[in-house]
């Protein structure tokens, strides 16, 4: 951490700062410029100490140097992290495709999609019980009964199925039935739920929120790490900026930024980080270009009868194409999307 | 809503979307141009509706043109919402001052601060008993301990009391000792807390998402009322955007666009707004100026050993020339802080 | 400046680092830290300097810490830049007001405009005679014959004129007939613009960039004041974010912020910051208790006629009661808004 | 065009919308709904015409429901524009690789890094002579010297060079040495610059600005088409957003998009996009997967001492990997990076 001062800080000044760094039992080190002081702070730093110094006399900022998260971090784990999911490796040479309807919505339209995507390529099965939404005169999930019928699909079609959990109290219940649980991007910094979470020890595909930075995604799976939970998947899936031609931006510069800091598989979800069915496609293609190691994609027989995200959904004959063209790039960078069955 | 159709839609494509619009029971009206054809929909529309459209042959682009909020809208509810808040008619021609720590600390740091800002002309007091933090390894709250001694304050100093919960689970709890639930920023589309804190008839305050809009906080105001609580107040916090020279940007224009939109009270709070404290006095004033029917701020009497938002924080001096400043611009919009005891 | 070095970098790349630095003429200090090493440079640093560093083995980040402004800091210019403008003290006690509407449209809609909003108590006069317009199909200006009609009204009313100027060619041609050149937001780091606005010493507001920082805006003066040109104002015009319920996002907090890094005075435009009339007032009341200088308002005697910006402008009776209202703030604040004539 | 009342609009204020409208020429289509109504507006709509509605009483918004762009428009030239370049048919199936410095620092630097772009594969030469720089103090390039070297550059290598222009007055000067002018982010809207570069029929790469939509990008575009040069490449180069790992939030959503809003050739700055070395390789190869036409990549022998971008920019080494795993993804879309020479 450096503490910067202003160029008119008094001696009295630099004195008081560094006896506060002393009083917390760090070490300090002197930078002396032609028209400003800094003061370089080591040991055993946390992130609260930033606001320690920042009102004190003379100082004009206070900048952290290094990253708030350990168990996260590739630097004190530098190899890739590789678990087994129905089968395929993640975070490896393959590449996981997840695919299902955004919510289940009946027996008929899961156990259709379910056999519909496992036939086109997919490995993992998607489907909401417990839906977010922004409105509470929407559709709000089947609840259990989804949860059931997902496993129905499971028995039926050997794909572990990947949930929602929107709060603490519910993960008893979904790890009844789920084989992986999402956190949705409204609740990555839902503390208690990745608290119950981290606990429950399943494997976690943790979703970006709308408008989280990389270093805050990683803090929050830190939280999940910080419980002993090492299966853990970042998931990209769109931020919020001005453009509105799509319902988010893709933050595909994320996925070798990631791989940088951090040793966790990486996921894209190329359905919400663009919002419309025909930008899916070329998405999803440009993930795996850019280094991801999995997808996670909504499908649904009938997009337009769908009751919740039809506009992002692809019919089944279109996720087919898509596993084919993400197949061909998955080996032109040397990876290769696995066939199942 | 309405659906606007490629300039070469066939007619087959046109006659779809009417039937599709009339199977659910919706009412058509053409609307021919040289270019392009649309067909403006009316009747009972649900939010999902628009992707019943958009995937069906021809059509370009689904166009909402009514809120989705209603019990929330100034339309359906013309009359300002006021109701008391310990002797302040809030949202109504008074303004309601908060203040106190952002974090409980200490017995003794927390009656020290009611004292002070009580004296310096607050109205209630707010403190953290159960915290949400970017990082685990932060100070994460005194839990029940924090509460007991916000109760405490409370019987001293007669303010009632605002303190965050933040999970369905803790409202039973937290009701047995707070007066104002708060639902913070993290949480404002926590769907399973806000149906909680909405079924609990207790006055909320609840905090926009650091990148939500100001529609999507009247909708999660909507889930609130939907419940029959209809003391809700709503509180701009600042927005995340490109500019870092302040922790937020503080978008002083949803004061006037949601006093146009809703009836309910609208706060801001210039701590977190700014996240600086040199800043919170001037934005305090804006805030007022702009229209705001109270705030919420930040005061530690020693900001430099908080353990949370101690560079945001303002000493009670500094805290009691708000009020005065603040009390300056009410009068000058023909409001008043008014003084209590 | 400070670089950092990743956890395992080698004692080679450190010294790198140092040799490095020491070719450029700059002192270096060692920060050794339990987990990694920086290495903090002082000296005669230019912002090129970052990318000297950041290639080399081993670092991780390198970190600025000094602004790259100079003449528009306010650590070498701590007193507050004043200048006389119309008779009013720009940067003082006094709050300017400048009005008028976005275009010049014809010899009576501008002459009607000068004449409402002087009487309506404001200072000086704007009105866009070339036009910066996103559509090459919409009114572009009316170019030199607005000018003359802008001196007509100056001539009748005893406002002075501010105008904008597009391109390093045209300054000598507006000059002739303008008093404030306004630098507009699309232009703010058009740079041969910049210098040729700098090198006419005639007063400047200069507009803040749609996405610019508050940094980029200042350097953007420094550009001006670079060449002797002292009579620089910086003025916020809303900024791009991701909310959609207004044109732009009033950065409300600039204003704070640059009073606290610059000595020039501060405006804020109202109306292109919300870009619906409904809004402007309040925000001009808002701006004025955060500190800013002055203000520009689009005013249009029929804003439903006019050929650009209708839907942002005030009719003169309205723009009346913002200067009412604007002086009722300006003394809460301890300033005034003169009446002239 | 949409216009939609409030609910409590009367009759009057609704043939008052109807009056406006016929008085402009406009056909009008009623749209009754049970809660409100709206008017749809059909014929010779400008831009400006939102405008004309928004301030009459009763209307509550105003909604555009075509593009305000034409001959950039995909709806009006359904075929793909292609045209030739250095024997390359950008915009076909061949992808086009644009590579050098970002200054022309020195003959030597600018024709060693020229020998070993080609080397590595690149088609055509990039290199700035006249350099757009935030702070006055940074190197602003060599001017016409450097143009020269720029055409020693083509004599040697028989790549056409691309080159930036900043103001009108230049076309002249650059267009005697160049072969593609390019025009970059901050001068996006820079009309006159527009103007005068449409009128040079010289090949154009159009760069999106930092917070330009893909709609006011295509304006541009608009611009430069209107006066009849057809041969317009629009660039994405990373826009702002608040995530800061990166320099700039590469858009890679923006990519399928344009391909269909627009005919033009698309391109991608993954050095500008990313801002830093190490992520320029996976988002060349993402910006190719999904469906970019061409790149266009900073290289520099020795990027510590670059006097610009240094840390952006790729060695040759790096860079001739770069062509060959974009050369792998292409094939893996059907496309293909041609060998020249």
């Amino acid at each position: 951490m450096l503490v910067v001062m202003n160029t008119d800080a008094a001696q009295a000044d630099i004195s008081a700062v560094i006896e506060r760094a002393e009083s917390l039992g760090l070490t300090t080190h002197l930078v002396r410029g032609a028209e400003r002081t800094a003061i370089g702070l080591t040991g055993d730093l946390q992130p609260v100490m930033q606001d320690h110094f920042i009102q004190l006399a003379g100082v004009q900022d206070v900048v952290p140097i290094s990253k708030p998260y350990k168990l996260a971090s590739r630097e004190f784990h530098p190899q890739d992290t590789v678990f087994d999911l129905g089968g395929v490796g993640v975070g490896g040479d393959e590449i996981l495709i997840i695919a299902g309807p955004c919510s289940v919505e009946s027996r008929t339209q899961l156990l259709e999609t379910a056999e519909a995507v496992r036939e086109a390529g997919a490995h993992a099965l998607r489907g909401g019980a417990f839906k977010p939404r922004t409105s509470p005169y929407s559709f709000q999930g089947m609840g259990e009964e989804g949860l059931q019928i997902l496993a129905e699909a499971r028995e039926r079609t050997g794909m572990p199925v990947v949930t929602e959990v929107m709060e603490p109290d519910k993960v008893p219940l979904i790890t009844r039935y789920a084989d992986v649980l999402q956190i949705g991007a409204r609740n990555m910094q839902n503390f208690p739920l990745l608290h119950a979470v981290g606990e429950c020890q399943f494997p976690v595909l943790l979703k970006r929120g709308i408008s989280a930075t990389v270093d805050e995604l990683l803090m929050a799976a830190e939280y999940l790490l910080s419980h002993g939970n090492r299966r853990v998947i970042v998931c990209e899936r769109g931020i919020r900026s001005y453009e509105t031609s799509t319902r988010n931006t893709t933050d595909i510069n994320a996925i070798p930024v990631m791989r940088g800091r951090t040793h966790l598989p990486i996921f894209l979800d190329p359905s919400h980080a663009t919002g419309h069915w025909e930008y899916v496609v070329p998405i999803a293609r440009a993930a795996v270009a850019a280094g991801a190691d999995g997808l996670i994609v909504e499908v649904h027989p009938r997009p337009a009868e769908a009751l919740s995200d039809g506009g992002q959904s692809l019919k089944p004959e279109r996720f087919a194409e898509l596993v084919r063209q993400v197949r061909a790039i998955a080996e032109a960078v040397g990876r290769r999307v696995p066939e199942i069955g």
